[in-house]
């Protein structure tokens, strides 16, 4: 990893192997035919948002930008492709070389993407090009759903608090980076310890009824609790009976209590009974976090409750429904040679109707009407129209195999708060509908 | 990782920091309280299975394994903890030296499981044991709802062959997992060179539009193909028009020509005509592999059509509608110190009516008919009665510390071929219904 300055590693030493074997297969025989060198430009989209979905939200790209200047063959991985005669010797010695050299443009991330959005372009020989297919699909596959999510439950929540807890609820990898696209989709903080470590995303906790059934009594759990943590900490409230957890928590760390967390039950009502309670003891800055099943419909449900923070897990991590994004990566142009001069042929699958396809290398842009609200997602392959040019969406990520656009999270979490605003107010809603922008194509 | 002789690494030096940060201050607070090494049992089970399933799969254990062993906190970590203010002083020198001492015990890998299946027992002190939780959580959560869908897969496929095409439809270190749980539940082979790579399962390759459109015409295509990789290999057929490219496939490869892919369309019309038009060519022995958005429906509903291969991507790796299985890892009694001699008292939360659980250290065993099939999980507290002695389904997988039960993925897989064929009928049938065994606590 090369991005220590912008977290530490949780990680793997190489990313060659998140490949499937035909990508390895297709550059030996191409090597052997003599076309593998042909210059090609790849392209990462989806033909359509999960069902009901209003947008899309970009994330991953600052993690595949990791796993292209990490995808290289060390000599336990290529005498693995040897000894399970994978592929062949050239093969194997071709890979033993490999490094991307190629260009890569796409979306920032952050941004809102559409059906057709053309959200990575990569350009190449077709043989650098096919082998990050596999892992760049799994990374804004993965990355993308969450955000989505993420995003949706950050409309819901109306600026209140937002803690990312489904660690437990996801591969042990998979949540590492579920934390990442949730920060950037408007999450604002992680349970994920390492989350924080490698991504400097803030990490929080609260307790769980294991410490408090470890204990003789509650009143002894709150006591160690807040002996240890300090006033400021959160003391979850559902062990037993609540009310009167509400009283002993009250009793022991006094109206500077920072928060109470409600974990099970009727989370509405729950929530202001214990408001009351709170208010009764005089503990009116003392917080209410709720936990439990919550998703982007609960949230919203629970607008009108005093909660101040959302503990959210299951539905988090797995995109509230829709785990995964079906972006695709096609082959959309390559060339007759290696020669940068020889023209680029657009190129498409035609067969059986469905999966088809558009080829040519593309351009995209947001048109926004006379108020600045966006009301096209704009795509084309020859020339930018005029008035289009200031509104293009890909920016450059990768020059002949440097890269040249790392940032802090921070930039892509802000990117989205701007991209979702400047869509059509409908986008906010939670109701099943199309995507708020067509896709036209020039 | 210490489990070399069962494959190679794709992983990660420590587990320790995947881990929600309650965990570590919980131990803290206890380290203070001087209740942190009151002897503690903990259970991972699920309280329902996902909506509409007969069974679920245990898979992940040899993961758990691993994680267990990795379980420590490098110095780099131990910075984070510190500079962060995670925890104080005290603890995270208590961390340093972590590492788990206790015993685990748990139903065996590719085992099938209920709601209240004890799947996994874990003892020692309650710092030790509580550290573990969210990891394990992490990887039984997943891994068990990727083994299930592929067990339903593998019921609906009756022997043909299914192969695990998922890696790009996922986090890529998930998607390692989820071919191993693939496997478990039944799949032959993956694409995932990663999953090859660490867990030694077959891995297969075709081949992908791209390089079909590489080429000056899908002929040249196929001969490049064919050239480099034999005539064994498997030609996709759906670039342009089906039947011209079977036609110029079988001239290319001859009838030894090992399979033709179909990937878009009405496969099951598409896959008749394929197998006539080969049959007309003489290639009978060509295979049929099929791919395109299936689960488990879609290859029941494949049975009557020529189709010798399944390739399942998205469906599989997300768990087919049920990407994780809420599994829950409860105290369920402790001592009130770490004296062996203390008695163990069962506890468990009671508030709020949902999320309660049965407190005390449990065991668990499967009780069968006349036939021989089984007819319930019995789960229980005290004495296991005598004529369940034998059918104890939990088994020793760690003691003080030291892993005591690695095996061969194929034992895992094995196993699970005989637990699922030991259930009443009415488990494969892929329609929605309740759980095929009642649980009864005794």
């Amino acid at each position: 990893m090369n991005s220590a300055d912008l977290g530490r590693r949780v990680g793997v030493p190489s990313t060659a192997l998140f490949t499937d074997q035909y990508e390895l297969t297709m550059v030996q025989a191409a090597l052997k035919a003599g076309t593998a060198d042909r210059r090609s430009v790849f392209e990462a989209f989806t033909r359509r948002l999960p069902e009901g979905r209003r947008y899309g939200v970009v994330a991953g790209t600052g993690r595949v930008l990791d796993a292209v200047e990490n995808f290289h063959f060390d000599d336990e991985m290529l005498a693995f492709l040897r000894d399970q005669r994978v592929v062949d010797t050239a093969t194997v010695d071709w890979l033993a070389d490999y490094r991307f050299r190629g260009d890569i443009w796409g979306y920032p991330e952050g941004e809102v993407y559409f059906p057709g959005s053309p959200l990575l372009r990569v350009e190449g020989t077709f043989a650098e090009c096919v082998l990050l297919e596999t892992v760049i699909l799994s990374i804004l596959n993965h990355d993308s759903a969450i955000a989505a999510a993420a995003s949706r439950m950050s409309s819901a929540a109306s600026g209140r608090n937002l803690i990312e807890m489904g660690a437990r609820r996801t591969h042990e990898l998979s949540a590492v980076a579920a934390s990442r696209a949730a920060y950037i989709g408007g999450f604002h903080t992680t349970s994920d310890l390492a989350a924080g470590f490698r991504y400097n995303i803030p990490t929080v906790g609260t307790s769980a009824h294991a410490f408090t059934l470890l204990h003789d009594s509650e009143r002894d759990a709150f006591r160690a609790q807040v002996d240890s943590l300090g006033r400021d900490t959160t003391l979850l409230v559902d062990t037993y009976d609540v009310a009167e957890a509400v009283r002993t928590a009250v009793e022991i760390a006094g109206p500077e209590l920072g928060a109470v967390r409600i974990d099970s039950g009727d989370l509405l009502l729950v929530a202001h009974r214990v408001r009351q309670q709170l208010d009764e003891l005089g503990a009116t800055e003392t917080k209410i976090v709720v936990t439990s099943d919550l998703d982007e419909y609960a949230i919203a449900s629970l607008a009108a409750a005093p909660v101040d923070a959302y503990g959210v897990g299951t539905q988090l991590v797995t995109g509230s429904g829709h785990p995964t994004c079906s972006m695709v990566y096609k082959l959309v142009a390559r060339a007759e040679s290696a020669d940068p001069g020889e023209p680029l042929l657009p190129v498409a699958k035609k067969s059986l109707g469905a999966k088809t396809s558009r080829g040519g290398r593309k351009w995209a842009a947001r048109r926004t009407d006379a108020y600045g609200v966006a009301e096209a997602e704009v795509i084309g392959t020859g020339d930018v129209p005029a008035g289009l040019v200031d509104r293009q969406l890909q920016t450059e990520l990768v020059r002949g195999g440097e890269v040249v656009a790392r940032e802090p999270l921070e930039a892509a979490r802000d990117r989205h708060v701007t991209a979702r605003a400047g869509l059509p107010m409908s986008a906010m809603q939670l109701s099943r509908g199309e995507p708020v922008l067509p896709t036209e194509y020039v």
